[in-house]
């Protein structure tokens, strides 16, 4: 099996920069939007078979060093007995944000109700010639849907929740925390070799509220995973890196707005992924490898990294363009 | 003249820590809400005495240290032969956004089309007893509302075209620069004592691109209001504040997530407004002075310390609870 992603997020040494994409799999491809036609986004993620099937879409592509499981970061509800739907161009969106009474009294997850997850890894783990990535939302990111209701700039209700009802906050976010677990060590159970947590919007908070509100129930989640490879994602987290040097996590994915050295240094010996900002795949070509390889150097100074965009693709990406950069970044990286 | 704020601002000692707030006039106060039955946001911009009048709603109920202009980011866009119209909970929304070439070609500010705003600052100098905050976007934050079309998360659009159109992003901040300077400096001398420039969505940026592609155009704008005391804000900064501390400005205004002691030490002598989360406004009240105490101490170890948000006032805000908050924060901060 191709390893150099789980040999980099160990610390090991590798034969160049491993890479791949968070959104690798997606609308910018049109092999993905021909399948769109016929399904929803959630159909897609509840049918291993297309699951599977659009998750190897980008492999067909592009040289890659991981698949990522096809999914939404807000499946596991169906788990908990919560609706929500996904609107084209704005992301997942509630009937109605959760009441405290609602939130402190979220039921544990029936894992029966989402075991196409689980299923489509094993799919995925029996064609697969690569590590393959499972995910889950971070319990902070998820309670900020559940709180929101829909997607926001700087989630103004769900940071206002934690002050006004504290205990119905540890409530809601030690629950998700025990769900989020036993969802993501399904994952790894059936085979994913590394598994990301996305804390997308973590960066919101301040860093005492991230030690009081978050740090806990993450450090729970990422204790489930132990075994498999573990990737702690995060954006606009500059002021928040010096707490995850503690966190129970392989790797750090960091978004392109820090310094990958700085991340490095701050992360304290866990490798470090990231940072290509999503939007220099729209520019010019010239100055996109140059990008690419100021990163690729960057990371040789610290003690692991895969090469990733700082968020997911985004959809106005030429699929050859991302496919020139997966060469790229193996050419400039290689050890010699 | 009570002078506390432009004292702090300057370094100059003070008997207390001055305070005000962003968004201290608005939705939260019924009185707000009655006159916006009759009259819509930009119809209560437009008009001088009622821009006036909303602006002093909030010094009838809480002693705060300065008054801050109402009005609305992108009203100089009326200077400009640009439409737009506010949605309610949502924010400013153009009928489309700019193309490269609409963006290249922008036009010269026609002051006239916004002489209301300095009218409006002439009005409320003749009545007020305290310094008037005068305000305007900063040309990236602007730049990023026309080339999104609407509010966004993360910018992307924006971000990209950045990268994708270079020459066109300099001619539109080189114009927008000229423009705004000069609307602000109109401000200025109508009378504000001190002016904000509201870069909120500049933290989205890489301190790389900061550097080649905003730092020119705000340094412009800056100095355009010179004699005015100075305040740069910004939120999700944390990554950038390296790089504010050689902008001409007295003042750097940071968001709730960074510490006010390192902002004070990476503004390296700057004064520094901040930081409240506007969230703890809606919890626990022991909490919150307990919240305020800490950070009016962190601001004496910094050169000059604004007390304020780190964002605007929220809506569900009791107004009580704003005007205890203004007198804890003189309370805690007065120098013996």
């Amino acid at each position: 099996m191709r390893d150099r992603l789980l040999r980099a997020a160990l610390g090991q040494p590798v034969d160049t920069t491993p890479v791949w994409f968070m959104r690798q799999a997606g609308r910018y491809l049109p092999e993905y939007r021909r399948l769109r036609e016929r399904y929803s986004l959630l159909d897609l993620c509840r049918d291993p078979e297309l699951a599977a099937e659009v998750t190897l879409q980008p492999l067909r592509r592009m040289d890659v060093d991981a698949a990522i499981l096809f999914s939404d970061l807000l499946i596991p509800l169906w788990g908990m007995g919560l609706q929500f739907h996904v609107e084209e161009g704005r992301g997942p969106v509630l009937p109605a944000p959760l009441s405290a009474e609602e939130a402190a009294g979220l039921p544990e997850l029936d894992l029966q109700a989402v075991e196409f997850v689980p299923k489509t890894v094993q799919l995925l783990r029996s064609v697969l010639d690569r590590p393959l990535v499972g995910f889950a939302g971070a319990p902070f990111t998820v309670a900020a849907y559940l709180l929101e209701g829909r997607p926001s700039r700087d989630w103004p209700r769900t940071r206002a929740f934690l002050h006004r009802y504290p205990d119905a906050w540890h409530r809601l976010a030690s629950r998700l925390a025990s769900n989020l677990a036993t969802y993501l060590k399904a994952q790894v159970q059936a085979g994913a070799q590394a598994v990301q947590l996305f804390d997308s919007w973590v960066g919101v908070l301040s860093a005492g509220d991230f030690r009081w509100a978050v740090r806990p129930y993450l450090v729970q989640v990422l204790q489930a995973a132990e075994g498999a490879v573990r990737i702690y994602f995060a954006t606009g987290c500059a002021h928040l890196l010096g707490e995850f040097r503690h966190l129970p996590t392989e790797v750090v994915g960091v978004d392109w707005r820090v310094d990958l050295r700085e991340a490095g240094r701050l992360a304290d010996g866990k490798a470090v992924q990231g940072n290509l900002d999503p939007a220099r795949l729209l520019g010019d070509p010239q100055a996109l490898r140059a990008e690419a390889s100021r990163i690729v150097e960057q990371g040789r100074a610290v003690r692991g990294h895969i090469f990733n965009l700082g968020h997911g693709v985004l959809p106005d990406t030429d699929p050859d363009r991302l496919a020139e950069l997966v060469d790229w970044v193996h050419e400039r990286g290689r050890r010699t």
